[in-house]
């Protein structure tokens, strides 16, 4: 089980009730940021999540909407009582940006470990791995996935058909081989076939590559820029390589998605919810965000 | 006249309904803010007094509370507009933590000049004289004093008494004087006494140096911080290098201003309303600040 807020729906600059980009996602009492735009710490303290317990924050480019919150939350972070390691991540040239920020806060209570342009899965939280794409913008930007991995389900009737010391069952059903007495046991001799998982992907700010529908592939959320929600807007999106509703719709669509979560609104368009027909045409599930829309995720009840 | 709103009145981090630290200042249709927490662009949103027309920039100090705000409204006055050089303030190593914000804004329309630690009065916008003065808090801060100056009245009945060509009257008129037909008019000749203009100081963050009283007397508006408003939080005053209500308000009468405005109120102090009294039992016109309380401010009528 995940829980999801989406702290701050908009581009470009803060507006009444719409603070910049940004979600908190809380697993297992460990808290992942991904963005922090202006307002973020806003959002927090309305949402009462708490601080503390923020031990990965995830950037996708160093745009102003998408960061300035960022040193002030490191120090809200600092003054909450946490002392543990942070990780943040971020794109090429991610680490010259939180250090430039960072002059106005440049003593804190814990360590920071920047990990600058990964390549490959990130394992950092257990049982949750995180990966990237690089996207299409005007500077250095990624998108995030976040797959919590499912245990095959436990089947005490193998287990006991197979004359399973009763010891071992924990050790087996957490996929560990186990030698006991000279004998091997292995997890397959306990456990049911693999489960889904649970899958969240944010793709902002881009153009809509032609990787995404594979990054995204089957998310049970994914939350997607949709900085323009009238069709007429695509000139502009194309301009300032971002997207229309209908343009993260079709992404939703080819990625298979479950849900579509559209965010990242232009200051320009005041009520998002006119245009959301243009999403809905194309992908039915589409839902327009708003600040401190919050879900729960559960691994799926069929498997 | 000067219109003045309190766009902010936090310290330390944001809160619903209390951005950080900032104050907007709107004399002659010319800008000038002073300080600029995060928050700061959306009470300007709300208050709609326009965002190209900011010229000056004032910065108490480099801590984030008072300056995290500043890349994303660079921002905004770019796309507002600016293309007319901008003039920041601030104290020692203000450049420095300026130039690391900037990594997030790197390319304006407008140039920045930034005059770092200032000495003596600044006369950048006409008619009004700025002045800077140490504080004394945990990193370097300058408190700032606005002064409008307005000129002696014009006496029509003694520069006809005088005998001074009329279309040399709007010269003397505005303090300069003029040569014509090999005879020197003077100011003098035409004007009356010394008329007081504006006067509006900003103090935070500092606990209550002796200078102060000199530095802000006879404001018009005094702004000072308030961070405590419970006598008995002297120790963390002291201890944070901030004030409280009841110390505020011994450097209002000390210094004989009109009016007291309390601002950069402590996240922990819910309603400082509470407090009013240890102020006002100090300094009767005390105000409680809130976010985009606004002042106008005109010359006196009595001269």
């Amino acid at each position: 089980m995940i829980d999801i807020a989406l702290l701050g729906c908009g581009g470009s600059m803060p507006i009444p009730n719409r603070y910049l980009s940004s979600v908190l996602m809380n697993y297992n009492g460990e808290k992942i940021l991904v963005d922090c735009g202006e307002g973020t710490q806003v959002s927090m303290k309305i949402l009462k999540w708490g601080f503390k317990t923020i031990g990965t924050i995830c950037i996708s480019h160093g745009h102003g909407d998408h960061i300035i919150g960022l040193p002030g939350l490191l120090a809200t972070i600092g003054n909450s009582g946490r002392t543990e390691p942070m990780t943040i991540i971020g794109p090429e040239g991610i680490t010259h940006i939180i250090n430039g920020l960072r002059t106005v806060v440049p003593y804190l209570p814990y360590k920071i470990n920047i990990i600058e342009n990964p390549d490959g899965k990130l394992n950092i939280i257990k049982d949750m791995t995180i990966e990237v794409l690089k996207l299409d913008h005007s500077s250095p930007c990624i998108g995030y996935s976040f797959y919590i991995k499912r245990k095959p389900k436990f089947e005490p009737e193998r287990a006991i058909k197979n004359e399973i010391p009763k010891n071992l069952w924990k050790i087996l059903q957490d996929g560990e081989t186990a030698i006991y007495n000279d004998k091997v046991y292995e997890p397959n001799m306990v456990l049911g076939k693999k489960r889904k998982g649970i899958k969240i992907s944010y793709i902002t700010d881009t153009r809509p590559i032609d990787a995404i529908p594979d990054f995204i592939r089957e998310s049970d959320l994914f939350i997607c820029e949709g900085s323009y929600g009238d069709k007429e807007d695509l000139e502009k999106a194309i301009k300032n390589k971002h997207m229309t509703f209908e343009e993260a719709a079709k992404l939703a669509l080819r990625g298979n998605v479950k849900e579509l979560l559209l965010t990242h609104f232009n200051p320009s368009m005041s009520e998002p919810e006119l245009y959301k027909y243009n999403a809905e045409s194309v992908f039915p599930n589409s839902i327009i965000g708003y600040d401190r829309l919050t879900r729960t995720l559960k691994f799926s009840e069929d498997d």
